[in-house]
Order: C-alpha cells, then sequence, then structure tokens
C-alpha cells in the first residue's frame, strides 16, 4: 500500500512533471489561507505580475487557470470561438491534433495545416491560409510539441495582428525552458503548464490575453460554453477591484507557482533558458554515440524535450522499466505513431541539469 | 511582500477552504512522480477506493476531478447533456442557480423548482416536476447549500430511480460532514470538493458516476463540449487497463486528498459526521445569546456550514476585519441577497473542533 511504503523519488527525465524547484515544493505547505483574504489576494496580485514577467507581457488579463495545461486550451477555445466559427490551426503532432478536437467541440470549423511528425510547420504556411481564410477567428500553433520534440516558429506569424486573425499559442512545455515573446511576438492568447519548464508540480495552466483577446471575449453574442473556464467571470475575481468570487482558486497550487515562478526569476529568465539549451545540446551530442537517433528536424530541436529513434534491437518497455527501477529515472515513451518505437526525454525545470543528464548517459551506458 | 513578508497562519471559519487535515498538508510535500509511475497509479487506485468509502458507493467510476468544486459540477453536467435536453433543478441558493447557468450554457431547457433562500427544497415538488417532464434528463439538487446554509433532503429523491430520469446531487459542502448516501439514496451522479468537510486543500473534485451515468456517457450522440471534463476520457486513464494519457494529473493534489481522506477514515466516517454535528449544534445554540439569529430553517440546519443576521448594529465588514486581523480568524460574509447582512460560518474538515467553536465565540465576546 503507498501510504505505508517507503516514500520513493524519482529523477524525472519524460516530458512532465519534471522534478520541482525546492522553493516550490516547500510552498505547497504554507498556511492556508482563504481565497479572499487580503494576503492571499496580495500574494495572487504578486504571482500574476510574475506571470507576466515570464510570459514577457504587460497584459493585465495574465492569470493561472484552476487546472493543468489542458485546462488552459480549452481556456482559450471556448473564451475566444462560437459555434460556426472557423479556425486555423497547425498540427505536427498529439497537442495539434487536440486543438482540433477542442475546437470542434466549441462548433467551430477546423481548416488545418498539417506538417509530418518531427518536422516544424513552415509559418508561411498558416500566414498563407489565413490569407485564404480572411474570416478565421485565429490561427493556434504549438510552439513545442511536447510529442515530437519539435520546436515550431512563432515569431514570424507576428504577421497576423495586421489582420482580423488572432494569434493563439501553446506553450505548455516552451515556457520558461526557450524564449516565449508574448508581446513582441504579437501573441494574442497564449497559456501554459506549471510542471514542465517552471518546475512547479501540475495542476495549474498559466494564461494571457491580450486587447485583441478580450476585445472578442466581450463582444461574445452569447457566453462561453464552460462556465468553469469563463475568462469574464474569471477576470472579475483576479482583477477586478471588487475580487468578485467564482470559484474557490487552488490555494497551495497557487502558492508553489509563485515560489516556482520566485525561482526562475531569481536565477534570471534568459539564464534559464541558457541553461535547458545548453543540457540539451549536451544530451542531442551524446545519445547517438549510445545508438540513439534524434527525431525532430535538425534545427527545430527542443533542447528541453528530445525525441529519439531507440538503439537498434532496444526493447521500449524493458529499458524503461530498468532505468526506472535500477535507477530511479523516468523518461517518456512515444506517443500515438511514435509509441513503442521512440523516447521522449525531458530536461526541464529543476531537471535541466548537466547532473541529470550525466546520471541519465551514466546509466544507458550501463544498461546498452 | 508576500514572499519576504512572515508566514500568516488563520482558523479557517468560512465557507472553504477549511484549515486542511495536517496529513493532507504533509502529503503535499511527498516527492514528484510522473503520472504513468506505477506507484503513483496505485496511490490513485487506493484514492479512488477511499473516495468510494466516504461517497459510500461501490461506483467504478469514482474519481478526483483536476479541478475545483464547480469544476465536478461542471464535469456532471458537460457529460450527461446535450442540447436540447430538458433538466430539473432545485433551486433555493447560488448554487442551484449556478446549475441553472452551466445547464444553460450546454443547450439544455432548464425546468427550476425555486424555494425561498433560507427553506429548505420539498423534496415532493422535484418529484413531481418529473412527473410534469417525464422526457427530463436529470434532476439536479444540491445537498448543502453553502450559500444558506440549508440542507435540502436527498434520500426522498431516490423515488426517481423507477423513473428514466436521473439523479445529481452537489455534495461539495455535505461530503465527509453529514451522512451522503450515494447507493442508498439511489444517486446516479455526485461531485463534491476538497476543502470542505474533506480537509484537504482546494483544487480537486471528487466525483462518482453510477451504471445509468455512465449508460448515458455511453449512449451519446456527440462528444461532450468539454474534452478537458470528458469522463470517456478520463476514464480511459484512471480505470482502463491500459491507463491511456489523457491530461497531466495533479500530482501533488491527489496526494494531499488521498492523505485527508486517510486522516477521516482512520477517524472513522461516522465519527466524522458526529463531530461536524455536535460542534455545528454547539454553536447554533450559542450564537443568539449573542444577538445573532440563525437563517437557515430549523429542522435543516446544516452543522457544518451556519447562515446567521448579525447582530442588531453591527458592521458586517467592519467585524470580520476584526476577527481577522486582531485574532486570526475568518468567517464569511453572505452571497447573494444575504450579502452585508448575513454571515456563514464554517466548521468543516479539521476545523470542526471544540477549540475552533470556543475561539470564535470568545473573540465575538470580546469585540461585540
Amino acid at each position: 500500500m503507498p501510504s505505508s511504503a517507503p516514500l520513493t523519488d524519482r529523477l524525472l527525465l519524460g516530458p512532465g512533471p519534471s522534478n520541482p524547484y525546492p522553493e516550490a515544493v516547500a510552498a505547497l505547505g504554507r498556511p492556508m489561507l482563504g481565497h479572499l483574504d487580503p494576503e492571499f489576494l496580495e500574494l495572487l496580485d504578486e504571482t500574476m505580475a510574475r506571470l507576466r514577467q515570464v510570459f514577457r507581457t504587460s497584459n493585465a488579463l495574465t492569470l493561472p487557470i484552476s487546472g493543468t495545461g489542458s485546462a488552459g486550451m480549452e481556456a482559450c477555445f471556448v473564451n475566444l470561438l462560437e459555434p460556426g466559427d472557423k479556425v486555423i490551426v497547425g498540427v505536427n503532432g498529439v497537442f495539434g491534433e487536440r486543438m482540433c478536437d477542442v475546437a470542434q467541440r466549441c462548433g467551430a470549423e477546423v481548416i488545418r495545416v498539417d506538417e509530418a511528425w518531427g518536422r516544424a510547420l513552415d509559418p508561411q504556411r498558416l500566414v498563407d491560409a489565413q490569407a485564404q481564410h480572411r474570416d478565421a477567428r485565429f490561427v493556434a500553433v504549438v510552439h513545442a510539441e511536447t510529442s515530437t520534440g519539435v520546436e515550431n516558429d512563432v515569431a514570424p506569424l507576428a504577421a497576423l495582428a495586421s489582420t482580423d486573425t488572432l494569434l493563439v499559442v501553446d506553450a505548455v512545455t516552451s515556457l520558461g525552458g526557450i524564449p516565449v515573446e508574448v508581446d513582441g511576438w504579437k501573441i494574442d492568447a497564449c497559456y501554459s503548464g506549471t510542471q514542465k519548464c517552471l518546475g512547479v508540480a501540475p495542476g495549474l495552466a498559466p494564461l494571457t490575453f491580450g486587447e485583441r483577446a478580450v476585445a472578442r471575449l466581450r463582444n461574445r453574442s452569447r457566453p462561453p460554453q464552460s462556465w468553469y473556464l469563463d475568462l469574464g467571470l474569471i477576470g472579475a475575481y483576479v482583477g477586478g477591484s471588487t475580487r468578485r468570487y467564482h470559484h474557490t482558486a487552488p490555494i497551495s497550487m497557487i502558492y508553489a507557482l509563485h515560489a516556482g515562478l520566485g525561482a526562475v526569476l531569481a536565477e534570471g529568465l534568459e539564464a534559464a533558458w541558457q541553461r535547458h539549451q545548453q543540457v540539451g545540446n549536451r544530451l542531442h551530442a551524446a545519445l547517438p554515440n549510445l545508438g540513439f537517433r534524434l527525431i525532430a528536424q535538425s534545427g527545430h530541436r527542443l533542447p528541453q524535450l528530445t525525441s529519439t529513434w531507440l538503439p537498434e534491437g532496444a526493447d521500449d518497455a524493458a529499458l524503461r522499466k530498468a532505468l526506472l527501477e535500477q535507477y530511479g529515472i523516468e523518461v517518456g515513451g512515444g506517443l500515438g505513431e511514435f509509441a513503442g518505437k521512440a523516447w521522449r526525454i525531458g530536461l526541464m525545470g529543476h531537471s535541466a541539469r548537466d547532473r541529470s543528464v550525466t546520471t541519465l548517459l551514466g546509466a544507458l551506458g550501463e544498461l546498452l
């Protein structure tokens, strides 16, 4: 029984959760406060200010959604879409597919721009799709495709700012690990998760809405189909002068996010990006020596999430089991069309350390 | 700045969050595990088994939804309703109103059965409404109305089991504090929150679906409008033999729920009910001596959540501020039509102690 067994700890090198920053773990145990307590509201304000720093935005509506990263995706879509709306989605992995599913459940018509798994989307194709569908509500793209380890270029999509089509970006696996420039890239709506490069336990979805997205929210003809994720109502609690109650905020998780963001900003956001890049580079250089072959297109490889084909003859399940049981190391298996054939190795947040690479390479060297 | 200020703790006697059980606080800091780690899955299984014990059900589909109590409400409604469906809702407070709002966002036609705030719904009126609307998908009722401190009788609604209409119960403020008998009362779908009588931080919504609700899920003509709360997909992760990934589970919060339920079951569920009843009785008996007048209808007063008019001439905001700042005690203000005139005093979970009543009465005696 887990309740009486000794506690197990792991080196978490899968696609998330990563090992949280010690500050973020300690903060979970802060004394509970009510969601309308002045001291909690001050901490929430500070958390939102820190989120603006990591999102690189001045957007007022920047907050943690009370759910995991996928709730952030859903919050963007249900607030920006109405039935019959058209939306353009870039698809080169599981999370692009998920966007299509969520959009369809909002009653939207989905224009897909597909690319092979492992290859990056050409941003010009998304811009061209908008030129063909000028009435599209938004173009949505996954910045860091967790299923393939590919970075999709977002900066060129700033061109959409001169159209009536918004830009929505999934930064679940990128925020805190590689540059994300919400204002600089003219992103209208962006969401993330806490359990990847931000180094906090899973459970919250940081989200930011710019002016054009907020205007869209205000001009809806009907309320969003989700009451729980209705950003008009949530905004009146987190940002309103009256702090109108919506739902009970997940207090302890917000403590953890506040502290995790504090750790990231104390290191320096750019320093954290460099750390992720440096350890990722080292892993990419070393894996082929062990017989692994990197999957993601060169020039678009995420340092924080490496996708790789297994060495010839290696047994996916047996090797991951040995890593977990003999070394306490978790790596991720392949999703979708990569299942059983590929691994996903995360170096994210507090796990993005030279020590993690040394440990993993050492263990693999012993096992292979 | 909250980050550098000394930590503040409170005696939480509002409508939630309550003070969490020490076991539930300690568990938040357990080492992080991945959501597919065999040890985490074992702990998740044990958490679901414990939830079945507190819900008093053998329902296989019994799990924590990755959001707060309101996400539990939304999960029930989006999974059981399709556009054009009819639903009967008992309304005698804020949370009954919220059910109507959520149902309408699902495209449902809402048949309201209204009762004055502070009075209990007559269950016969809900049964009669079903007899007039035999095609209604479900009857929904809030067991413990957190806005008014009223208990609505659920047991007589077992009569719905002989019809084609399901019974959906909001047990956010009742579960763990007063008897909730999911199987005994033939409840088809029930949800709760962690931050009330279960004595765990806010952030999860325990939920259970019986056979008729699961059948409804299987016979839908289209997927639920929410991907995040789709119980078909979530069920394949929590209960499926393949543990198919849906979204990353909020690991630390599930640790806390697991431990909080452990504390409740170690005490004994009936003993916890008795503790809540006894401290509630004591508060109800003592408040009139200080000039407070209880609001909820006699015979339907919740022991865990007491609604009361303020003493003649007392200033709501000033008195709550003095309690918070001088004594570190939080009580809740009135919601909706009770705002500024009434208080809501919670004695829930770890806060449901004689010590809490003694402290509150002592502080009020000094302030009034």
